[in-house]
């Protein structure tokens, strides 16, 4: 074990892990404000990544917490199609964290920031009970990608990251059998959920897509943090709807139900953290998306009707999941 | 007392109060990420305010804590200069957190945004066991004023906000005797902490008179939020010192002083949470900036020594207040 904290020594380890600098950042950590160089657009976004909400230290390490909420958020980004430039770290650290447990946490942080090419800029800290991330990324994307864009007869299309309900599926073994078991069981699952890979490598060739063929109005897209049931409707806007195909379970999930009778279909559907892309595209162009994305999935299309159907059958309005659901406070849920 | 809350609800409830749109925001909120309309530079801050670290419910009406929340945000703009464009908002609730004490949070940071031109464009919402607010604030600012511009004889100056210590007095006679006695005791000492105003008037007025003389790069500033002993070194740099002339202690600081014995210089030296500006500028600029902005304080002189003099004494290194110090975890401090 280290030794505890003060917030110099705090300071000073953000220092040697977290460089100072960077072409678009006029004015790093260390003054008032971060002062950021721009021309056009900047995309922000701001996700909260709390200890026995989103995260349990009894099964993450802590290189994978750091790591883990860099990454949802550096994953809106990819959502937007914006390239990273930088982020500002709110961080609640409990009184009994010591140096050895921090210096994990931001060498896993440091490594997904130079994995994602974005700049620590500025932040805040405090002690509290428990630790809490509040982290906000921001990044350049002239034309960024919005969602409700699609027309009746777009393609619904997903690049992952992982496969669908393969992160919920982690979660779950992780909460109901501790680490080693579930690794045991489900070892791509449990990665899903402790590492998951923000899609900006896929983001970057849907812009270049996008650019090719003109296509930033007519082209929909947001990354999957709430699972497919709960984030469909906000990417298609809510007076869509949708038929969905799902097919081809990965191999775990099928494990899964066959051990268990849990069907691999629901948590496809409602199993959050994805953190693939979800769009929607002109199906004229679909097949060169195809082309240019062999990663990708068509998963439906949309429909001028106020519903959505999955594999035939009406998906009832409330298969989503509600993470701020207070009963389930006290236990981690998708964010 | 309101109903509980679900998220649909209290994304409804923000809606209500803060409006979705201004000129430099392309996109607002319910995308993956706002997008910022940016020409030059664009200063960014976070800041933590957690309950039962920096704020008790017990003494703060929700009103309060919502516009405090936002107001010391933005007190880091007025520090660079930098005009307020938009915040995004991480928000955690506790359980039973409902909707009338939600809606005034919102009601009073709301009030704020409006006051302060600032637009909400994105966050995240959790459950946890205690409030908690991480807000980024962004500004716009083509030349921002930053510290460690200082040369020796410069002058160090203050513009309140409030008085220095008033606010310090504030928070502990809230701490020792609650809110109802501590405002019959020292009613302005007691707005100070609970209403902090951020100095953006006083921001702008400084940026006219940095153009008009092209001072830019020689006005050094900061917002005071941890003291004066704790702000001074950072605005001037660890090399340089300054003697300081500590003077006409606020009159509720004197009658604490002569009630208790505690000193009226040691708040003011010592006591965070004043939220002016502390700056430094050139001895021959002086006199024109005390004509732009009367309400200007002259605190000292930058010396090229390597400590800091107060009314003729050596301040000793460890005056500061470190607010992340886990002895002091459980009780409210500076932020």
């Amino acid at each position: 074990m280290g030794r505890l904290l003060s917030e110099d020594h705090v300071l000073g380890l953000i220092d040697s892990f977290f460089p100072n600098a960077a072409d678009s950042i006029a004015v790093g950590r260390g003054d008032d404000c971060a002062v950021i160089r721009t021309d056009k657009n900047l995309c922000i976004s701001t996700d909260l990544f709390l200890e026995d909400v989103h995260f349990r230290r009894s099964y993450f390490r802590p290189e994978e917490i750091g790591a883990r909420a860099l990454a949802v958020n550096v994953s809106d980004l990819a959502g937007s199609g914006a390239e990273p430039l930088g982020f500002t770290l709110g961080l609640a650290l409990p009184p009994k964290a010591d140096s050895e447990f921090l210096c994990g946490i931001l060498r896993g942080m440091a490594g997904m920031a130079a994995w994602s090419g974005i700049s620590l800029v500025g932040g805040d800290l405090s002690s509290a009970e428990r630790l809490h991330f509040c982290i906000t990324v921001f990044g350049r994307a002239d034309h960024p990608f919005l969602r409700r864009q699609a027309v009746p007869e777009d393609v619904i299309f997903y690049v992952p990251g992982t496969p669908l309900g393969l992160a919920a599926l982690g979660l779950k073994l992780l909460e109901e059998k501790g680490r080693a078991d579930a690794e045991g069981l489900s070892p791509r699952a449990v990665a899903a959920h402790l590492r998951p890979e923000p899609c900006l490598g896929a983001a970057r060739r849907l812009r270049s897509f996008a650019e090719r063929h003109d296509l930033f109005q007519r082209i929909g897209l947001m990354d999957v943090s709430d699972g497919l049931a709960r984030d469909l409707p906000r990417l298609i806007g809510k007076n869509r709807g949708a038929s969905i195909k799902l097919e081809n379970p990965d191999a775990e999930l099928l494990r899964h139900e066959a051990e268990t009778g849990e069907s691999a279909f629901k948590l496809m559907l409602s199993g959050g953290e994805a953190y693939g892309l979800l769009g929607t595209c002109p199906k004229s162009f679909f097949s060169d998306l195809q082309s240019d994305l062999p990663e990708t999935c068509p998963l439906g299309l949309v429909r001028n009707e106020p519903f959505v159907t999955v594999n035939g059958r009406i998906l009832p309005p409330d298969s989503g999941f509600d993470h701020f659901s207070f009963a389930s406070a006290a236990r981690v849920s998708e964010e």
